[in-house]
């Protein structure tokens, strides 16, 4: 089968499979179901993808940690997942979820809790919707 | 400076230090400002994110093509970029567009058009919002 025939089945097929990069990871982006909002961007390996579409929680791989992890696990806060899409060339996951609090490791809701701005080709940084809705260093404690 | 301090600092400060990864690239996602759906998940390299900065259009870099790429400059389905966010440790970058017509190269609106289904542990794709507004075979015919 041919390269160009292959990401025809890849992109316009029924069939569910995931094009791993060379790390044998996918992008994830995970949503607000409520708001659409983008709560965060990360990676699932094969065993996070398969575990996230069997019980329905966020399951994630750790790159600094080279491990599997389920979203809260250890701040509680979990994900649950009402969708799950595959882009065109399924090397991106999109899913949609219901966010138990917040879903950034500072304590923030979303990762994207800064805006950028340009003022006159000076490129810097504002923060939107950054309320912290808990403390890492009280969550995150050993 | 420590990591741990770098870190902090890209984390919780306002200047703009994207952090890219070996091949020179953060990940962006680009969700649709009027409903919150996500259109597509792609690359920037420095000149790409620039260029969508400064210009309020979408720029990408194309891995398989190795150049930098106006959003719509073959297909006319170009991106005015209504607010840009950078994620916590700033390898992703979140944009609000409005998209004219349709964000995948597939003539689909989204690139996610395809639902992941578990029936008994049998998972495949089922399409969603996969209506086509344009033909690929014309629009990237040579």
């Amino acid at each position: 089968m041919s390269a160009a025939t292959h990401d025809h089945d890849r992109e316009e097929g029924l069939a569910f499979q995931p094009k791993f990069d060379a790390a044998g990871l996918v992008t994830c982006v995970a949503t607000d179901a409520a708001t659409g909002d983008v709560l965060m961007v990360a990676h699932m390996n094969d065993a996070a993808l398969r575990k996230t579409i069997a019980t329905g929680e966020g399951w994630y791989f750790s790159r600094s940690r080279n491990a599997l992890w389920r979203k809260g696990e250890s701040s509680g806060q979990t994900q649950r997942v009402v969708e799950i899409r595959m882009d065109c060339d399924q090397d991106a996951v999109w899913i949609k979820v219901e966010q138990i609090g917040a879903a950034c490791h500072t304590g923030r809701r979303s990762c994207f809790y800064r805006a950028v701005k340009d003022e006159g080709g000076n490129v810097s940084l504002s923060f939107v919707d950054a309320e912290q809705l808990f403390d890492p260093a009280q969550v995150y404690r050993k």
